[in-house]
């Protein structure tokens, strides 16, 4: 436990911009320990932001999409419009053992080496609901820390892709052309999700691969309604390898912003955000507090011997436990 | 509401093997209406089952790698042996307008012809909890109604693996060569949650990317540790779309049956998942009584308002919340 003193001079190095500090911060955040827990709450509860001039985006798509060759440039070319970038990257495949086997020792290195960069790499943990907590806490401090654009980069199709965006102001959807399915696998309900959609490694505007690819895109989106009234989702091509097209889609992040932070839409999808993780932590913190009595913990464990005798159905075993929760709480 | 006497023949029905007693039954357990699920509570006491004798195989892969083109290989096969299978396919990706815009209305032709097969698409919905609570019950069904292989489709990289991973015996992992990433965005934590990893669209034996990428699949797996004590994990090249390896498949399928029949593992991991998804059930039912109680609804309204204020930290406004929901208990 860090005492008053301490704390605050965290604090400070953190509005400071010190990399360091800000990279500790979050590794606190990560922990499992309560003590840490208690340092982490103390923390953010000095540092919780309201920087409305920050843009929060997600980057999502199919693995082999290219996903941090983009991140790389595109936070490159942000920096040399003078802003500051920070990378959040959240790996939900590594559930188990927390790593990856290949491939992230030679991510993002040329971002890595500027001062006006950040990126962070986090394991996603067993439960997408802890996910949640650590990467929007993350996302806080990177804003206290003075970063004007948050990149947060997640792997994978399906739920990632709605957790991302339950955090993010502005979605980018990957994808490549033509490896398989019509549009790798994009369903209707994920292009719903996303502001952006990016047909990267476009290497050659003449290739009919992409050009079909492109136009695929394009008839799907039409069956997807924007979820934002007012904007028009976006389909660019890029060769991020080649730093093509990343020019365009930071104008069209830009005037994404510029539209948004004026007709307050940005501000009233935060707030909405806000109350929905509020409810989210409610439910964990309540859960935890009450299956962990050793009451409790006694009759679940008893109720567990009946369902293996297949006296009972799991239905029935969870009916009866809540009665007997409630129960124990009325007689007290 | 159905009466006992309409009941009793739905299940004597749906254990007959009645394929469309059996759709109904998982209508019904899709349902959010809660008549229907009352319903569906009383149709499952009458029909849980404890078939020791079926194998559940959840198949899961990224998007392009051909799950539908073999699992149909694969359900064809079966019913050649003499089985009946049935197939529930999940789609986490259509949350928001539960449909996908294309591919849905060519799946699985031949494989839907056969009266000893059952094929079943499920929207994921919003909740991946209730995903695995619905996915779980139709399993059971289907083993009620006489299927012998349950083959459980999952689509998507990411949570979909461990979540199917938790209601089946056998997890195939499927992959294709070469298409971006060395390993397609395998994992090491998706790896180890794979019991059979199947390469797939290797038309041709000879193919160098195909040699690479079975190669890598070979190391990867090495550094990934099998799950069941006594399992290699096997990696196989298939065609599906020709029907090559298809049998090669089928049969180290039979022999992980056979082997953790007799050693009881099936038996001992259905019994780990039958506790794991009480406990599942316990805290969403448990949250879902507390929190709808107009009292706490009330006081969360109010909390709501003072988090908008940015008064409190969304942590503080979880505790707060929880300290009024054990008074009013305690008070009662």
């Amino acid at each position: 436990m860090v005492n008053q003193d301490e704390l605050n001079k965290w604090v400070s190095a953190i509005q400071k911009g010190d990399r360091i500090a800000l990279s500790k911060a979050i590794t606190l955040i990560e922990s499992l320990k309560p003590e840490d827990r208690n340092t982490a709450s103390l923390l953010l509860k000095k540092l919780v932001p309201n920087h409305s001039n920050t843009l929060r985006i997600g980057i999502t798509g199919p693995p082999g999409a290219g996903k941090s060759t983009l991140i790389e440039a595109l936070g490159l070319h942000i920096i040399q419009q003078g802003y500051r970038v920070a990378v959040l990257s959240i790996d939900p495949s590594s559930a188990i053992t927390k790593g990856s086997i290949l491939g992230d020792k030679t991510r993002m290195n040329k971002l890595s080496l500027e001062t006006k960069a950040f990126i962070r790499p986090s394991p996603a943990g067993e439960h997408l609901g802890g996910v949640a907590q650590r990467t929007r806490e993350s996302i806080w401090l990177c804003e206290a820390a003075g970063f004007d654009f948050i990149l947060v980069e997640t792997a994978g199709i399906g739920q990632s892709e709605y957790q991302v965006s339950t955090m993010t102001d502005l979605t980018i959807l990957m994808t490549i052309s033509g490896a398989g399915d019509e549009l790798q696998g994009i369903k209707k309900g994920i292009m719903e999700w996303a502001d952006i959609i990016v047909l990267n490694k476009v290497d050659d505007e003449k290739d009919l691969k992409a050009i079909a690819s492109y136009k695929d895109l394009v008839v799907a989106s039409h069956f997807a309604e924007s979820r934002i009234t007012g904007w028009d989702r976006k389909i660019l091509k890029t060769a991020a390898l080649h730093d093509k097209g990343i020019d365009l889609l930071f104008s069209e992040i830009e005037s994404f912003k510029s539209r948004f932070s004026e007709n307050q839409f940005i501000q009233s999808n935060r707030t909405h955000q806000l109350i929905s993780y509020y409810h989210d932590l409610l439910k964990i913190k309540l859960l935890d507090t009450l299956i962990s009595r050793p009451e409790i913990q006694k009759y679940i464990g008893e109720t567990e011997k009946n369902l293996l005798r297949l006296e009972i159905s799991p239905e029935e075993a969870a009916d009866i436990s809540i009665r007997f929760i409630f129960a124990l709480f009325n007689n007290q």
